[in-house]
């Protein structure tokens, strides 16, 4: 307990060694846990992990890990070259170092655990073709969701699998910011200081609030569902800083919540088969599983052709949270090295991306006004040029100004954004609103 | 397409050769599955799956699938010893002749899926033994929860992880008529009658309503939470035969719904560590992501000691989502062919099995009594003879007889048991309701 480096392997239990690769918040948890836990862990699962040396930046910074000093080193492609060395464990996060240590481990014939969902975002179909072509493992649960057996879902039980869509719920922090609009009617900029001062948002929120984070976990999720070759480029992507509370009323009102929504989409047309990958604020009606995810809490729906309708939920993110998902990958690496591996994975498929334009959704549209008689006339023609099909509209008044909301009936994203410029060039016209789309609602 | 047994590994995807014993719903729905899709399983998988021999006990038995016959068998044993096929599917369920089935197909160095509940559930760790030792695969994630990933999840993503209980609504049968009582306050005889009409109900529903095959997947996710021998005879068993729609409207009132469920614990005193398994009607607050669980769908709460909360969500049943949790184990199984295993997996341990008398819960009695004075002061004095105090009573009177419905504190189940057996022998009591127990609500 608490001395890795000790005694190793007095029993029937194989001892793996890891190397550490970053300790911040998930790192140190991860030591923590392991150090304190080895013993139990090999009891559970047949394997005894020990972590045996930690690359970190700066060897003076304090850690609330005690006993770590005598593994510490700033020379990180040392443990990864180190032969003592079974595993590696990258919690650096961002490009580089991260993709050079984790080639030249996979190189090495040593499996990899990852939380990095930037560098598997933009770099993850050349990273699985190397790990495949050294026949080791690389693994990263705990890129997408947390401590929620997600990947492992996809890649595995749902491997035979037909899958529809994936659509989820994969940031914290805006869905933590969504919630308290929600409940207290706080606005988006109280919500963000109160989730700022709880820790549920860095300091510099704005790959979170802005749906960057939410984007590469798409790009993920939709790689393994789809075996493709998509990365947070493909991503269509719009934030919640334009969301206000007068938006979460009207879809209270009309038995919707708002989320900000991940959604990796497959369409078949003949020979042709084309992914939709977007992040936006989204309807969903309250009665779906998703409207249910309250504050930090994540979940994914998957629709497959024979499982039918899934959800997995859970704390999509924290320390220990994520340590447990790296502990999870971290045993079946140490499983797998026990195995001589020759299975092919086939390579992941070039797919043809989809424009959001040929989206094809209910939108909610929100218009600030002039109060004066024909504004409505002329809103609606603009609607009706483009081919736009209103299914309701809601009016409030305020002072001179009337606030318009509009749902439509099913239409193109491309004709939605075109009577969103015409709507703009309306003299009438104040203000447009954020655009919302409807999720997870297609019998209507 | 549809002609399996022609022209096998054309490219570089391997063939693998299923035997499948038994072709009832699920047997069905798997083949024609893996017949129409197997060139679109090879692409995203790299395995080629070709169902080549199936044993049925009619050979007569019309069926759903077509060109079925020319693979055909009423000899099981001859599937299970034909060097020509790779893995063996027993869907045949119950105990014989499935487990000397399983065990030769082992023994042969045929790796098994099997989606048999019953017998997992009796004989779960000797045929784990068996698998460990001939150094093949024995999955079954469709014998829990239909496609839901919960065996891989708590096996592999949560194998290091320290899993303190697992709870969940693991029935879609009993689901279903516990959700249309709550919604229409249909009684449950009516309930029930609807859902064998609808097929969610078989019309011998024994094993269903009295909770058995609710502990049969109690017993199996228990074995894999807390590596340890757990067999259906460990797990306290009642099932909703006694439910009636004011229960489930006191409940309502209250903030809670009433659903069957599965619940395995994990209890630890000083060196001493204890699983209590059961099944029985349990009030759950509305607030607790269980309760919004409907109709025929299941989920799976799991509370692990770093991972937090967890839960997965989807159809517990059917025979689509059976074959297609099937189709995710013959894909793993199939990729584990290419693989020399050396891992060893430590044995199954034997714990002590907590009586359920020593359970700890808040617990909700119904009793209905003469409508007289004093009736209140006997009723109240047994309780206090036993030292379970009351947090709340609720009297309804209809003609000449009182309802009364109580929520203790916290109290022993074993000191609860007393109290109804000195409630029983009151002249004053007419009828005791069915004893309902609170779980998820340890807070207050």
């Amino acid at each position: 307990m608490g001395r890795p480096n000790d005694e190793l392997a007095q029993d029937n239990f194989s001892t793996v060694r890891v190397g550490l690769l970053g300790c911040g918040n998930v790192g140190c948890a991860l030591v923590s846990l392991i150090d304190a836990e080895s013993e139990a862990i090999a009891e559970r699962t047949g394997v005894r992990l020990a972590i045996t040396r930690i690359a970190v930046r700066d060897l003076a910074k304090r850690r609330s890990v005690p006993e770590i000093a005598s593994r510490l080193t700033d020379d990180p492609m040392s443990v990864v070259e180190d032969e003592e060395i079974d595993l590696i464990v990258e919690l650096i996060g961002g490009i580089e170092p991260a993709e050079s240590l984790i080639e030249a481990a996979l190189r090495e014939g040593k499996s990899v655990v990852s939380a990095n969902k930037d560098l598997l975002a933009s770099r993850g179909t050349k990273l699985h073709d190397l790990a495949a072509s050294a026949g080791r493992d690389l693994l990263y649960e705990a890129a997408v969701g947390g401590a929620i057996p997600l990947v492992r879902a996809l890649s595995v039980s749902l491997a035979g699998e037909r899958v529809h869509r994936v659509m989820g719920i994969v940031n914290g922090t805006t869905n933590y910011i969504l919630t308290r609009m929600s409940e207290s009617s706080a606005s988006y900029e109280e919500a963000l200081i109160e989730a700022i001062k709880l820790g549920f948002a860095e300091a510099d929120p704005t790959a979170d609030v802005e749906g960057y984070d939410a984007a590469a976990k798409t790009a993920i999720m939709a790689s393994i569902a789809f075996n493709a070759d998509i990365t947070a480029h493909d991503v269509y992507c719009r934030g919640i800083t334009e969301i206000v509370v007068a938006d979460i009323d009207f879809a209270s009102r009309r038995g919707y919540v708002i989320k900000l929504l991940a959604v990796a989409e497959r369409f078949v047309e003949g020979e042709d088969e084309s992914i939709l990958v977007r992040v936006h604020p989204a309807m969903i009606r309250k009665s779906h599983p998703l409207a249910s995810v309250h504050g930090a809490f994540n979940a994914v729906f998957i629709e497959g052709e024979h499982a039918g309708e899934l959800m997995l939920y859970g704390r999509g993110a924290g320390g220990s949270a994520t340590a447990s998902a790296v502990l999870g990958d971290l045993v079946e690496a140490a499983r797998g090295l026990q195995r001589v591996t020759t299975f092919e994975q086939p390579a992941r498929r070039h797919v043809q991306i989809r424009p959001i334009d040929q989206l094809s959704s209910t939108y909610c549209i929100t218009i600030e006004a002039k109060d004066r008689t024909g504004v409505m006339a002329e809103v609606a023609d603009v609607f009706g040029s483009q081919g736009v099909s209103i299914r309701s509209m809601e009016q409030t008044d305020s002072y001179s100004e009337a606030r318009m909301v509009f749902i439509t009936h099913l239409a193109r994203e491309s004709d939605v954004q075109a009577t969103l410029h015409g709507l703009e060039k309306l003299d009438s016209v104040v203000r447009l609103g954020g655009l919302l789309r409807v999720v997870g609602d297609e019998d209507e």
